[in-house]
């Protein structure tokens, strides 16, 4: 039996360590690398990373470092977008994971640089990885492209001003898919598909690997709607009821509760006939996929 | 007689035929790719493309199509941080080249995005261009490592936060000097630099280049202090006496208006010693230093 949580420590200490590097504890004489610091040290579950490293070990063999460096990469990018929507201008959320947000730890601008600055270096970290790698530069450059692709404005960012937009206007169940793909998916996908093309995978590898992606994605935000309506504060770390409160469109608004955990299930069934041709090196991923709708926050 | 506005105004139309595919007319379907387009397309000097083109120029023949394209991602940075440092979390300015900030002409959730978005798709913009180029993709490595590391938390970002902290406590000449070399100089440095690399220098001709924008970069803020006090608001479109009023430190203010110009006067001789031994496809070069100390705006 394979055991997820156990794989899912092993990813974040990876990360974590290659943090501890990029982000020293004693480098706080900048309060723009403190803020950067905080934040990202703020306890995720390493979810994006954890996926990048999954993908490239069921196309290759073990994560080699310079994986290990490009999921960092990533969680930079993803945590940068906690940061920026967490502003007074945008969600005007004070608690993220049971901490204070970055501008209620620090001010709201330098939280607004912190993101900037995490943004900036993970394409940095990329360069300079890609540059003293022995992988060639035509995959960094494609690594390259997909995260600042899935990040800006055609991916993460859109999602995010459709987000807003929609406290005012609600939508139908086909623009809040698209939105959720958008704010979400477009940065697991790529999370996926980078880990994908420094593992050496096959354009059908990697495509099979993106419609993976794909699914649990979508699948991880409609449970992150049920779990904003049944979820317990006190494990997410965060305050739930909120979506109603600020009249979100969710998945339980529009389907209800049953009928959402239902569609969750099914998108998991489809990420794992994705997974169908891969040998049992797709034990994380399928783990993660199956993770995702028993997970508890 | 080398006619440096006729050179402008053809660098400031090649990039800005650039942004017309890139952000066109009828695309304002989104809100974002409309604040991103009104930001971008609000009558920039085009400063830093033209740096980067004249340095393509300097150690090649003619800047190509990718030059021109790597000048206009070198921009949308610059736009990024204009509309971030215009912000009322930090410098809180209605006003940018004559027309409202963007957080004025949309609101602030947008003009955060839209700056996010400007960051990420310069990057998308590099490693797109790279991906169809002939040119070596390590150059092109180079050139995202350049953008990345002068824009990002050891650069740009550093930079605009010492600027913000400068407001409350005083700084002295070196600190100034540095924060200028960070919030400014970085970019300028790096768009010379990037052109340089595209057009094929040599590690000598970087370096001597990378020293001529240093001088320039900074001489550029001396004069921007220079004529917040002695400016003519209507031609620079934009208050004047603004640094005054928020206790900036300034170079006026530590030396003296005249002191000031004379510093900057010497800035400009160095920077044209830098191109001693370049030929005379450095007149481009040559002509945007001495364009930096009599500009009215």
């Amino acid at each position: 039996m394979f055991d997820l949580q156990a794989y899912l420590d092993r990813c974040r200490q990876a990360v974590n360590r290659e943090f501890e590097s990029v982000f020293p504890e004693n480098a706080a004489n900048s309060r723009l690398k403190a803020a950067m610091a905080y934040s990202i040290k703020a306890g995720g579950k390493r979810v994006r990373p954890a996926l990048c490293l999954a993908a490239a070990e069921v196309v290759g063999d073990t994560a080699d470092s310079e994986v290990i460096t490009a999921a960092g990469a990533i969680e930079m990018v993803h945590t940068y977008s906690l940061i920026h929507d967490d502003l007074p201008a945008m969600d005007d959320d004070a608690l993220r994971r049971g901490q204070p947000t970055c501008h209620v730890a620090f001010d709201e601008a330098t939280a607004i640089l912190a993101g900037d600055a995490l943004l900036t270096l993970a394409f940095e970290t990329l360069a300079g990885t890609a540059l003293g790698s022995s992988k060639s530069p035509e995959i960094w450059m494609q690594v390259i492209q997909v995260v600042s692709a899935a990040a800006g404005p055609r991916g993460m960012i859109e999602g995010q001003m459709r987000d807003i937009a929609a406290e005012k206007i609600p939508l139908a169940l086909a623009a809040l898919e698209r939105m959720h793909a958008l704010k979400t998916g477009a940065l697991i996908v790529a999370s996926v598909e980078v880990g994908a093309l420094l593992g050496g995978g096959s354009r059908e590898q990697v495509r099979r690997l993106r419609a993976y992606a794909g699914h649990i994605g979508l699948a991880f935000q409609v449970m992150d709607d049920i779990l904003n309506v049944t979820g317990d504060p006190q494990l997410m770390g965060k305050a739930t009821g909120t979506d109603r409160e600020k009249n979100k469109t969710t998945y339980p608004a529009l389907l209800g509760l049953d009928e959402s955990r239902s569609f969750a299930g099914d998108l998991i069934s489809k990420a794992l006939q994705a997974l169908d041709n891969f040998d049992n090196r797709s034990e994380p991923l399928k783990a993660l996929a199956n993770y995702i709708i028993v997970r508890k926050r």
